[in-house]
C-alpha cells in the first residue's frame, strides 16, 4: 500500500481553502494532515463549517513552521503577502508548495510591490521567485515538467481566477501571432480588451457590507476599470512573455449576483491579410472556422478545456463544480474582430482545481487525480 | 477485472435523470449503457447538455423494451404513470429496477389512482406492487435486505423528496411512540404539521411560465395547502404503517427562490408525562436533550444522516451536492411541542442519491458507492 | 399653500430608514427636514447612497436634541434601546413620534428588558409607555384615533415585520373566538403555530459574515426556534390582550434567499362544534368558505389588506414594493385545522409603510398618503 | 377639472405592458381605458395578476380597431410585427401612439425586414415610417418637439433597452467627435465595442425552458455575439445618423441571473492629439476629467441622466424601479481608450418609462409626470 501525501493547507477556512478541501477529500493519494487557521485554531473544521460534520472533524491549528514541516505538501490559500515569508524556509526543508495567493505570480518584484502595496520581507532573496513557475498548466506544462525533471521546481505560483480564464481564451491566437514570421502581424496587440464577469465568491469570505446579500442581489456593477485591477499587470506580464512583445490591455471586471462562476469576453482585432493566411492554413473559407480549428487543435489533448461547437455559447453554470474551461470563438468579419469567450468555476479551475493540477504535476501523479468532476446542473 | 453493471436511465434528460448521471459517472462498478429520451433521441447527451461535452457524448435513444433489456439495471426518472407499464416485463426478464416516480410508492392502488388521476394499466397484476418495497433506506433497510436475501426483491419505489426529508425528521420520535407500551401515548398523532420548503428544481425541467426566472426570483409562495399535495398520502401511509395507527397530518409545501435544496420544519406535540419517561431513559434533565440523544442514537450508524449539535440549525446549502440529511431537534417546554427540522438536496438524497443507495443494496454493493460527496459550499 | 410637515429620521441610513425616505419622497404633505446618522454625519445622503444622486443630496447629521427639535415629526429607525432615551423629552417639546424599534412595543417593561437584554434608562418614567399605543393600524385604529381625539397620543410603537404579518393573519379568527359567548371555545389557543419566512433585508444593514451573499444565496435555514425569537413575546402579548386569555404560541422564523418579502404560514385548530356555528353564521356549507367570508368581511374596508380568492395562494413578490398584505384561508376538514397565510413587504407594510400609516393618523391626514403603491412585478 | 387622457395598452399582460400599467397608475392626467390581451380576454387584470387585486380589476379585451378608437392614446407593448398593421389607421383616426416594439425604429424598411425576418404589410405606405421619430428623448428632444409643434408627429418608435443604455453612454463623445471640425478625428469609430449585460426580464414573459429559474439562476452567458443581435443595426443606424459617418460596431449581449436591470460597458478609442484639445477645452489636465466635464455638461439639464462622481461605478440595483440612467466615465491613458458604463432599469428607462416620457411630450405634458420615482434599494 502506497503512503499518502501529507497535505497542509494554510488559510483553510477561506473560500479557496474550502474548495481545496472539498477536492482533496476525493484525492486517492492524499491525506489532509494540517488545517491552518489562526482565527479558528482549536476548533474542529466541522464546527466552523457544520457542512463537514461527519466528513472532516479535524481541528484547525496555527500555521507555525513546525506544523507545516509535518506536511509533505503545502497549499497557501491565504491573503497576499503571507506565503513569501515562510516559503523559502519550507522549500529548504524539502517541502513542495503551491501558492494560491499572488506572492509568486510575478517575476518582477517591483511590479508586485507596486500593485500589492507593501514591501516583501524576502527582498534580498530572489532565488525562489526565479525558480518558481507561474502555474497556468495548459500553457506552461512543458516548462513545469522540465523543471521538475531537473529537480529544480519546488514552488508554483497559482494564477488568479480572472487571469486563468483570460489566458486560456487568448493564448492560442497570441501563440499563432508570435509564431508567425511574416512581416505583418496577425494580431493588433493594442486592441485587446477583456470584459470579465465574476460571481461574488471571488471577493473571498469577508464580513463586508458591500458583499451583504441585500446589497449584491439583483444588482450588477463594474469595478476597477481602466488599469485599476491587480489582474491587469498579471495578464500583461504573461502575454508579453508569451509573445515577446510589450502588451498593454484593458481588463474590466464586473460583479455578478451569483455565488460561483466566471466568464470573460475577450476582444482582439486581427489583420485581415494575415487572417487570410490563417484560413489557408486551416483550409477554411471563413476565418471563424479557421480560428475554431486553431483552438480545437490547440486544446485537443487538454482534459480541462473544451472548445464548444460553433453556435454554442458558454454558460458559467455548465462548468461550476468542475475543473473545466469552456471556450467559444466568434468572429465579426465586418470589423476583423475576434471575440473569444471563456467560462469556468472561479474557485475550482480558477483556483483550487488548478492548484491541484499543479500539485499532481509536482508530485508526479496523473494530472487529473481528484479533478474528474461531473457537472452540477441544474 | 470485475464486469461493470450496465445501467439504463429512462427519462435521462430531466432533472432527476441528470442527477443520476452526475452520480453514476463517479460509480466504480457501473457503466452507463443506455440514456432514454423520446424527445432527444438520436442526439448526443452532450448536445442536449453542453455541460457534458467531453464527459458523456453517448446518444439518447427511445426506451423500448429491447433497449432496456440490454441493461442489467434500470432507473425510471420519468413522470408518474410510465414505469408500471413496462416494469412487470422487465422484472420477468430478470432486471432490477429503482423507480423514482410514484408508481411503486403505494401499496394501495386506489390511493395512487385517486391522487394521480388515472387508471393504471397493471390493474390485474398486483404482484409487483406487493413485492416491491418503499425505498426509504434508513428506515426500511432491514426489510429491504431480507427481501433481497430471499431473492424476492426486484423493484424499489424510491420516495419523494419532501417525504424523505419528513420521514427522516419524524421517524425516530414516532418509532419511540410506537414502541412505548404504556397506556398514555408519547405523541399526539393528530398534532403533526410538516411545513416544507423546496427549491425550484423540485418542480422538474419544464417550459412553464410559473417557473420562469422573472416570476420565481425574489418571491416566496405556498401551494397545495390543506391536504392538496400528493406527498400527503405518501407520508400518511408511511407513518401509519410505522406506528400501526391511522395518521392524518398537515403537509404544507412552499416554493423557495433557489435552485436546489429542501427544508422541512416538523411539529409534533408530546405528552408531558411520557416525555418525562423519555428524560429518564436518556438520563437527561431537559426533554430537548433526551430527544437529541434519541435521534443521535437512532442515526449513529447512518452515514447519510447527521444530527446537528444543539444550537446549530440546518442550512440547505450545507447539504446541497451531497447525499446527507441534516437534522436538528428543538423543544418548546411551555407548549410540549417538539420541532424537528431537516435539510437535504432534493435531487440527491431526495431523489437520485437515495436511488443509488437503493441500487447499491439491490446489487449487493457497499451502500455508499458513488455517494461519498463533499459539501459544495460556498 | 399648506405648510409641509418637517420630518426627521433618526437612523436614516439603515434599511428601514431607506424605506421611509423612499416613501416620504412621494408624500405631498411632508418635507424631509433631518437625516440622522452618526456614522455618516457630514456626508450627503447621495454620497452614502449614490442611488439618490439628484434625488436627495441633503447632508446627514447627528441626532442631537437640537436637531430633532427643529422637526415636527420624528421617526426612529434605529436599533433597539435608543428611542426611549430621548423620546420623553421630545414629546414634552410637542413632537410626535413613530418608533420603528421595539422600545415602545411592550406595555410590560420587564418583558422588554428580559428579551432585549438591558435596563432601560426611563425606568422611573412609565407615563410615555402607558400613553403610547402599539400601532398595528388595522386592528388598533379605533383605539389610536380616540386617543388622538383626546389629545393624548404622541408616540406610536410600530410593530415588527413578522408580528404585523402574523397579527393580520390571525386576528380575525381570534376576534371571532373572543366575541363568541358560548361555553365551548371556537379556537384551541394552545395550537397556534406561526411558521414564518423572511427575506434577508429583515436582518438589517450590517457587515456580517453570515449575511454575505455567498453564505446566504442558494440556502435556506431556520433560526431561533422554540421561543427564542423576540417576536414571540410581542405576538403573545398582542394576542393575549386581543382575546383576554393567556396565549403561548410557536413562532418559527426562517431566512429565505431573497432581499425583500415575508410570508407567514399560520396554523390554528378549531373546535368542530363551534366551527359549525361559524358555517351557519356565514351561510356556508363548508367551513373554509365561512372563514373566507369572515376574513373578507373583516377587511373589506381596509385598503392595505386583500383577502385572496379561494385557490389563490399569496406570493411575497406580488406585494413587494407596496403597503399591501395578501391573506389566504385554507382549512383541512379532516384535522379541523385552519391554515392562514399572509404575505407582505417586510420593509414597507412590515416597517416603513405601516409607520407612515401611523404618521398619517397622528397628523390627521388621509391614512393612505404616500402609500398608494403599484406592484413591482415582475 | 381637467379631462383625463384615455390610454389603451395593446399587449398589456407582457412585462413591458405591466411596467407601463405600474407607471400609468401614478399618472395624474391619465385614465387606463383599455387593456389589450387576446390570451386573457374577458379576464380581470387582477385575475391574471393577483398582485393587482384591489388596484386594477378592469377586464382585458381584444385589440380591435373599435376598442382602440375609444382611446386617445395607445401604447403598443406587443411582439414585433403587430403595430404597423393597425397604426396607420389609428393615426388617421387622430390617435397618438408610442410603439414599444421595433416596428417604427428603422427608417430603412429593408434593414427592418432583414433583421426581423418578415415582410411588412405596410410596404406601399411609407409615410408613417417617415413621419415617425425614434424616441430617444435626451438626444432627439428638439426634433420631437419641433415636429409636434408643426402638428406632424403622431407616432414615436420607442428604442430598445440595450440601445437606450448604449446611446446615452456614447452620444456625448460622438457628438463631440461630429462637431469637431479639425482634420484629425476625435474618435476611432471602428473601435466601438459595447459589452452589454441584462437581467432576465429583458427576454419577455414566456414559458421557455431556457428561461426556467433552474436553468438561469447561478449562471451567466453571452448570446448573439458578433453582429447577431437585432440591437446592432439599431445602434449602427442611430450613431451613423448622429455622426454622419458609417458606423459599424461590436455589440455583445449577456444574460445575467437577476430579474431587472441592465448595464453597458462601452469602449471607444480616442485620438490622443484631439484628446488634448478636449483637455484644453474643458481646462482639465487629465483627459478623464475633461470627458467627465463634457458628460456632466451634456446631461446637466436632464432629469433622468446622472453622471456619477469620479470613482463611483454604476450599479444596476441603484436605478431599478426608477427612470434614471447612471453613467460613469473612465479613461485608460496608456491605451487612449475611453470606457463608459451606463446602468438602467431595462423595463422602465429601457422601455415603459421612456415610452411615458414620449407620451408626455406628445401630449404636451411635463416630461417627468409619473416618472419621479424613488430608488427601491435595498
Amino acid at each position: 500500500m502506497q503512503t499518502k501525501i501529507k497535505v497542509g493547507i494554510v488559510g483553510s477556512t477561506g473560500y479557496t481553502g474550502l474548495a481545496l478541501i472539498e477536492l482533496l477529500l476525493r484525492h486517492p493519494n492524499v491525506t489532509i494532515q494540517f488545517l491552518g487557521s489562526e482565527q479558528y485554531q482549536g476548533k474542529k473544521f466541522s464546527e466552523v463549517y457544520p457542512a463537514f460534520k461527519g466528513i472532516l472533524d479535524k481541528k484547525c491549528a496555527p500555521s507555525t513552521l513546525a506544523n507545516l514541516k509535518a506536511c509533505d505538501f503545502i497549499f497557501y490559500a491565504t491573503p497576499n503577502g503571507i506565503c513569501h515569508k515562510m516559503a523559502p524556509k519550507l522549500v529548504k526543508a524539502g517541502k513542495k508548495i503551491v501558492d494560491l495567493s499572488a506572492d509568486y505570480r510575478f517575476r518582477n518584484k517591483k511590479t508586485y510591490e507596486k500593485w500589492y502595496g507593501f514591501k516583501r520581507s524576502d527582498r534580498d532573496d530572489t532565488k525562489l521567485i526565479k525558480d518558481s513557475i507561474y502555474g497556468l498548466v495548459e500553457i506552461k506544462r512543458d516548462e513545469i515538467t522540465k523543471a521538475i525533471a531537473k529537480g529544480k521546481l519546488s514552488l508554483i505560483g497559482n494564477p488568479g481566477c480572472y487571469t486563468t480564464a483570460s489566458i486560456l481564451a487568448l493564448s492560442p491566437i497570441l501563440e499563432a501571432h508570435a509564431s508567425d514570421t511574416s512581416k505583418e502581424a496577425l494580431c493588433d496587440l493594442g486592441s485587446i480588451i477583456i470584459d470579465a464577469k465574476s460571481g461574488v465568491s471571488g471577493a473571498g469570505r469577508k464580513a463586508n457590507l458591500s458583499l451583504n446579500f441585500s446589497e449584491v442581489n439583483e444588482g450588477l456593477a463594474p469595478y476597477n476599470l481602466a488599469n485599476q485591477h491587480r489582474h491587469t499587470p498579471e495578464l500583461e506580464a504573461f502575454f508579453s512573455e508569451l509573445t515577446d512583445e510589450d502588451i498593454e490591455l484593458s481588463f474590466s471586471p464586473h460583479l455578478i449576483p451569483m455565488t460561483k462562476g466566471l466568464l470573460t469576453t475577450c476582444y482582439i482585432s486581427l489583420n485581415p491579410k494575415r487572417a487570410n493566411a490563417l484560413c489557408k492554413k486551416y483550409k477554411s473559407r471563413k476565418l471563424e472556422d479557421a480560428v475554431h480549428k486553431l483552438y480545437t487543435e490547440r486544446y485537443q489533448d487538454e482534459e480541462f478545456v473544451e472548445v464548444l461547437d460553433k453556435g454554442t455559447y458558454p454558460n458559467s453554470k455548465w462548468v461550476v463544480g468542475t475543473n473545466k474551461t469552456h471556450i467559444q470563438v466568434s468572429y465579426d468579419e465586418r470589423l476583423n474582430r475576434l471575440i473569444i469567450t471563456s467560462a469556468m468555476d472561479n474557485l475550482i479551475k480558477g483556483a483550487a482545481g488548478q492548484a491541484i493540477q499543479n500539485m499532481n504535476l509536482l508530485m508526479n501523479l496523473p494530472e487529473n487525480l481528484a479533478l474528474e468532476l461531473s457537472p452540477q446542473i441544474p
